[in-house]
């Protein structure tokens, strides 16, 4: 106990069922940076697994940057990309500049878009012409992208269900940390009364440090420096990557319309170390919480710095780690933690989207197709 | 942060959907304990919630007890039960005496058998008998009783996949703690290296109250005089009870056929305040943990006191609280805990296991039915 196991052998989940015939599942991937890059590597590892175990083939017929598009009707595999990072795509046979999305989504089956281009939680793009253009054209999405969904989520989750297509986005809702599922899914038929989460892993690095004694700024730079904080940390220390990750979860699990502009949003940047030593004096620790709570007849959905006790289910959730606790009116506290947020966990995320728009696990019957 | 807000009005999850004509589904009760009543509570409690968030118009036809049933072609409502807990059964109009399970389940359309009766991990009856005629007859199965599912895990499973059925055991594997569904649903697409899980509140709750400085006896004897513990402790301490539920885990959410001769198990009988702390000074805990590693080629499953550190994720998780970590190859570890163990907290699992059999909450299309 204490540490991951490092074992050679790995096995596979599920309930051994035997698929005969898998279903093929044209894809089109829009943004091919980090997160991106780690789900081609995953297309590539779990091909086996996906194929016996959830019946489905998945086939990447279009990767598209912003400058152009690798194309192939037969799949893409990673022979179809540039040998190195950095060389020019123009040495790949597949490579077609100035390819849009949107034509290439006219030209392909549809299936799923995969959409993981830069988020821009101000104007939603490049992702939010994405995602309207695939739904639009009978494509299912899931995205990386929070910027899209920011922006403009009730017509997005509206324009799915006119058109019947499924939109998912746990990887823009931290990673591979289940948030939605858990409260859809395993909270089934249970009702919730409020939720709270440390859904930042950057802030939450910083809280810890500056609970063992670092200044803000020094933790901040540590942050940096180890690449946990981006250059411009703004968007995460001000709490607004908190606010749009618990807008998407409370739209989700609790079917509200919120908007950021819904949000009370305060960041960790007035927090100081002193404010941690008197919070640890009193048995209890400061995290950057968003909190989903109900006032008389309403939600009130509000993102700021929360002297949490020691007995709370969130304490221990330290360093880069997130959680989310579900609190419900038959099934008592649910909380989830862990979960890795780089992009193979991100990637992991999609792909586990996509597991879920074709079937559903089961352990004692065939998976539903 | 801290507690568990209590609000007087209770909001929906879900994603609003409305649902226009719900399905019915017959229901038939075997077992009429604390979780049998606990559940026909819940089921009048939530039928509105069913019919439009879920689509689920559940009928409850007949409830089984060892000596008859109470039984009703238009279902039975909180009337159909004697007032007061206690009396005589036969006051009420739709109680037949000597009424079998085996009988009824002909009589009825096929729907959903819950079963609740006392579990008996050695012979697995009377559930197994009732798993096994539901099975045949055609109902999927939901169930609380752990007894049948050690017995015959196997047998039982190939049965529900021959006939095309769903058979369920979430409230048998710690209740509205969701394990199976965190492993199977949430983990899709990636591989399990490992699990860990405290999944056992009474036992947790002696060995938290031994780090605090009670010896072994007195801590049982404090869980027995709060109702924690039962009169006769044995499947608890000894590690069967964490045994039988790892068994269902492990089967269900690695695709094994487990059987308890293969699980090393060892309780907690010989742990003294001592080695707690010990323990405690080399900033660690000592916890009964359920767990399945790999060795070259299968899999090890072992019940046993293990120490655990102070940064894993279960090194919290203390009381009558339960809690399970999985270790995966592209998610990292993803920890669920919490979930209520009494009564109503089973209940809302076997409610959930119905909901999922019918239909797959989802944030942005209508649930699939």
């Amino acid at each position: 106990v204490g540490s991951n196991p490092t074992l050679s052998a790995i096995l596979i989940p599920g309930a051994g069922t035997i698929i005969k015939k898998a279903r093929q599942v044209p894809l089109v991937l829009a943004g091919f940076g980090h997160v991106g890059k780690a789900f081609c590597g995953l297309l590539q590892e779990k091909d086996e697994l996906l194929r016996k175990h959830y019946g489905l083939a998945l086939k990447l017929q279009a990767v598209l940057k912003s400058d152009g598009g690798f194309i192939s009707d037969s799949g893409i595999t990673p022979k179809g990309f540039p040998d190195r990072p950095g060389q020019n795509t123009a040495r790949s046979p597949l490579w077609k500049p100035g390819q849009t999305l949107e034509a290439v989504l006219k030209t392909v089956k549809p299936g799923v878009l995969v959409e993981c281009t830069p988020s821009n939680v101000q104007t939603g793009e490049p992702g939010l012409g994405h995602l309207r253009a695939a739904l639009r054209g009978g494509w299912h999405v899931v995205t990386a992208n929070k910027g899209p969904l920011a922006v403009d989520f009730k017509g997005l989750r509206d324009l799915a269900q006119a058109n019947h297509l499924v939109l998912k986005y746990s990887a823009a809702t931290a990673a591979a940390l289940p948030t939605i599922d858990v409260g859809l899914y395993s909270l089934a038929g249970a009702e919730i009364i409020s939720i709270e989460g440390i859904l930042n892993g950057t802030t939450n690095y910083i809280l810890t440090r500056m609970g063992e004694g670092a200044e803000y700024k020094e933790a901040l730079r540590e942050a940096q420096d180890q690449g946990i904080a981006e250059h411009n940390p703004a968007l995460d220390v001000e709490g607004w990557d908190t606010a749009v990750k618990l807008l998407l979860i409370a739209n989700s699990v609790l079917g509200l319309d919120l908007t950021l502009q819904d949000i009370k949003v305060e960041g960790i940047t007035q927090i100081t170390s002193g404010l941690l030593e008197k919070a640890k004096q009193e048995e209890k620790t400061l995290k950057l919480i968003g909190r989903m709570t109900q006032a008389p007849g309403r939600w009130k959905a509000e993102v700021s710095p929360m002297s949490v006790e020691s007995t709370h289910p969130l304490f221990g959730v330290s360093r880069t780690n997130k959680g989310i606790t579900f609190w419900t009116d038959t099934m008592g506290a649910v909380t989830v933690t862990g979960g890795k947020s780089d992009p193979r966990g991100a990637a992991a995320a999609l792909l586990k989207d996509i597991i879920h728009i074709f079937c559903i696990p089961n352990a004692t019957t065939s998976f539903r197709l």
